[in-house]
């Protein structure tokens, strides 16, 4: 069967259009991807009875598909089959940008909002696919050295899946951007960085004598930046696929 | 005058109550507080024509009042003066928590939901206090060093707030929680800490030479942790007034 490949870009609309600072702004398909996979979590908007939610949970992508758990909206996905509209953001924090003046302080960012349709994932091979990818995505080839999931515990996860139908990355990085007549004010201006790293692994202190660290962890060293390794995870995850 | 003391929790109603996980869940004034005041960034959501919008962005926060930038939201908010209601988050993620089945695998974090009614700030004195705000609640006492905004740069600045009605904290701390059936498991089990620190300050380089890095950035050192030093900028900043 030929697949048709899927465009470089996603569409533009009402909907995804970067409103302020579009300059900063991207529609490119690897682009929104890169900001998704460097991440665990995201932040889910969804309306019940005209009141917006924002849920933050651990989000997982297949292609074009966004996975996460159940969550408040839970109740409203089990009564609207058809699946209700969310907007999926993640942002990634790098950098605090401080100026000659106020007006110019910044913040140097990735971020990606992914707009669709959201529902629940109930046929049982999907979802147990899903549950799996949940593990595997993260951890590669963990899944395999654990017990599978008793039918208790795949029926009291819901998994919410939905195919990305409009995103827009937004990324801001570099120094300064202050206004020419302000160059010359005795005023500190610069970046100062911000990275999130990983600390050393903390075994459980019940694990069974010789159990040592696991190659599927390895590249989960402690110092190394979460987004490089969670987009090292992604990679091998897809290569074993 | 008397001020009433603000209770020391947020009513519990059907919108902040947690729906999952309900054990770590907390509506603690000092609890939100201060998950809120270890960021920077946060997401807002809000509705425009039953569409949800999941925006990141970076707020401050005075008292039980929460304040960001103009979003997509904003031709919104300027046709409706009453205000749209919002879901503001903020979430830490703390560590990964990698159990002996894929069902227990979870996260450590710190969130809080907050819940009210945003409005545009568009009294000119209350605007001009809040610009000078968000530079002194993450730098205190950096406004006093750069020049006033001039009118182009207000006017051109939107400034949204709104009162926390309700909010929830959720947190999750320390090790893996597996059934007892599966601790002799032969697996790796533990937590993999997960910290975002502070990297070292880049000067821009056209800085005048003899300005050297300012005293009331001296918390900001390389290391650190962010969450911390916003938190001390926090204080700081409520001390100086």
């Amino acid at each position: 069967m030929n697949e048709i490949p899927a465009p470089e870009t996603f569409p533009v609309t009402q909907r995804n259009r970067a409103k302020r600072l579009h300059e900063r702004a991207s529609y490119d398909r690897e682009a929104v991807h890169a900001v998704l996979d460097a991440a665990l979590l995201c932040h889910v908007a969804y309306v019940i009875d005209g009141q917006p939610y924002c849920t933050p949970t651990i989000h997982w992508r297949e292609g074009d598909w966004l996975f996460w758990h159940g969550s408040s909206a839970s109740r409203m996905l089990k009564s609207q089959k058809s699946g209700i509209p969310v907007c999926l953001t993640v942002a990634h924090l790098d950098g605090l940008v401080l100026a000659r003046s106020g007006f110019h302080h910044s913040a140097n960012y990735r971020s990606v909002m992914c707009f669709g349709n959201a529902r629940i994932i109930d046929d049982p091979e999907d979802k147990a696919e899903a549950l799996k990818a949940v593990v595997n995505r993260f951890y590669p080839a963990r899944a395999a050295e654990l017990r599978d999931n008793d039918p208790q515990e795949a029926k009291g996860t819901m998994v919410i899946g939905m195919r990305i139908e409009e995103a827009s990355a937004k990324i801001r990085t570099g120094g300064v951007s202050d206004d020419p007549a302000d160059i010359d004010a005795r005023v500190w201006a610069g970046v100062i960085p911000v990275e999130t790293r990983l600390g050393a692994p903390e075994i459980c202190p019940k694990v069974p004598e010789g159990v040592s660290y696991p190659d599927h962890l390895a590249h989960f060293r402690q110092g190394r930046r979460l987004d490089e390794v969670l987009t090292e995870s992604q990679t091998l995850y897809e290569k074993q696929g």
